[in-house]
């Protein structure tokens, strides 16, 4: 597979849609190919209110990825943080389950007070994103309150409460996303995606990551124009030999009744998704996911350091023009 | 002078006012002599909000110091705090002039998330100094906003400004209280207030920390009953030597057109004050200041460590009972 991008490649834009660790990596590795010619579209389902602060767990890790300030050992916050606030907030018998860092924190402060003021969370993120020095344009997907609330074996749980606090132990039975309704898509997200010259949805959580983006209208709308088009999309698997790399991806399959496979992933995209990047690993499923109509390539998807998110983004890109 | 206690003042409860380092240690002495026993009201004139966070420095001042936690050496903050949170705002390009250490933050975080919860002022800081392990009883002069408008000859400054960016350099011609009028002494303070034995105005700054205090009826007419009633109301001079130990005391006394004496601040509070404690060094005053109609006392006033804070409590208290 050829990792050098075509001129045109190089010089069109890129929407990615990202959320986790492993979409905040490819997000990354897409970043160090085509710098500000990248867009992310960040999920903000996972948003949450604590002591007041609006925090936004997935579209803070994927900038802070994109910053390169990312704790890579946790998958949340900023490498090397300190704990001296929220020990004093422990100390004060305030809520402990859910940590944040001293120089996370600031992110949360600032954004809460600038959203207080009255700017939208676009033009908040764009605020963070570019102090930190991040490239690419990073964009919610929705300036609109917008929620996952998960079904379990033990009721409803906010998002949070699901994730950090009972460590995604309780069993799934499904996911809602509240507020999806009223969202609606920013006017600078569908901006990107209408410029797009490709597609790439990075390898993040199919249901608590891309689910609660593709909720948020017109967003699918716009993916099935864009295919109708000859624009490719191009999804990279986040299963890997029946594993999620990190997180409940794998549980939630399971859980859900299906078997967790880049298979099962490509037939949750088929409506909207040109391409298809999966692991060598399973390579056995090559045949199967391209009986969905898609166009499949096989990759080392594994993204350990640096040059590992530029290698599997050149992979995923280099699909998508038809040279893998 | 006796440094015991009679029994009476021992059992009965003290009342002071107190704003400010000196201020802070007199009662932090207090505390020491009487534990529980002691009330001591607090100045929220110099409140103010940064990044949407309620920050009330002077009340935290005391606070801090009546935990034992406080920074000797900045007069303010938490002893060995960290910056953490603070440079990462300034990396974002928020106003850096303000500091806010991280375990100090998280006081900051935790009193705006419980007022917006709908928690008085008086409330919160209960839940705050119970936490820290505070023996006496820290209360708010008032649950209403209560600003310090400082009068310079560069126009009207919100006092964190003046104070704290200006560093209290813009020469002062007069100060106002924004909201006196509406504020309203709390319930609490007034419960205190009628049974106190003894009442003790704390080496403060008379016009930013004791002016506030004096500005919220029914304050002073409350201090002027018990006095009335042979409560003892006695103050400890800030002025020593013609200087103010720390902070712009000496200063404002200049720029008013007054000689910074003890003889100064005896004058000031005449109107309610029964006993007046000068430094040793200020002994040359204690005719004028008695000629005021105050029994007047002299000690040495400098509390270098906590022995020294106890010793002058020791010294206020001994003059109240009349054994100075």
């Amino acid at each position: 597979m050829a990792l050098t991008l075509t001129d045109q490649q190089t010089a069109a834009s890129i929407v990615a849609l990202a959320g986790g660790v492993g979409g905040a990596r490819l997000a990354e590795g897409l970043q160090q190919l085509v710098g500000s010619r990248l867009t992310v579209i960040g999920n903000v389902a996972d948003d949450t209110e604590l002591w007041g602060l609006h925090i936004s767990p997935d579209l803070d890790t994927v900038m802070y990825t994109l910053a390169g300030i990312a704790n890579e050992e946790t998958g949340w916050g900023i490498a090397g943080d300190t704990w001296q606030s929220f020990e004093m907030l422990a100390h004060y018998g305030a809520e402990p389950w859910f940590r944040l860092g001293d120089r996370d924190l600031a992110t949360h402060l600032l954004r809460t007070d600038l959203l207080r003021s009255g700017a939208t969370l676009t033009e908040v993120t764009t605020r963070l994103a570019r102090a930190l020095g991040v490239q690419a344009h990073l964009l919610p997907v929705t300036n609109a309150t917008l929620r996952t609330i998960v079904l379990t074996n033990e009721g409803e749980l906010a998002f949070q409460e699901y994730f950090v606090h009972r460590r995604w132990q309780p069993r799934l039975l499904g996911l809602r996303f509240e507020g999806a309704d009223q969202a609606g898509l920013t006017p600078a997200a569908l901006a990107a995606l209408d410029a797009a010259a490709t597609v790439v949805l990075c390898p993040s959580n199919p249901f608590v990551s891309i689910a609660p983006l593709l909720a948020v209208e017109p967003l699918p709308a716009r993916l099935r124009v864009l295919k109708a088009a000859g624009v490719p999309v191009v999804a990279v698997s986040p299963i890997v030999g029946g594993q999620a790399l990190k997180g409940p991806a794998a549980k939630m399959f399971a859980e859900l009744g299906e078997e967790p496979t880049a298979l099962a992933v490509a037939r949750r995209y088929t409506d909207f998704l040109s391409h298809f990047l999966l692991d060598v690993r399973d390579a056995d499923q090559i045949d199967a996911v391209r009986a969905l109509g898609l166009v499949v390539g096989a990759a080392d998807t594994i993204m350990l350091d640096r040059e590992g998110r530029r290698r599997v983004a050149a992979a995923a890109l280099a699909l998508a023009r038809g040279a893998a």
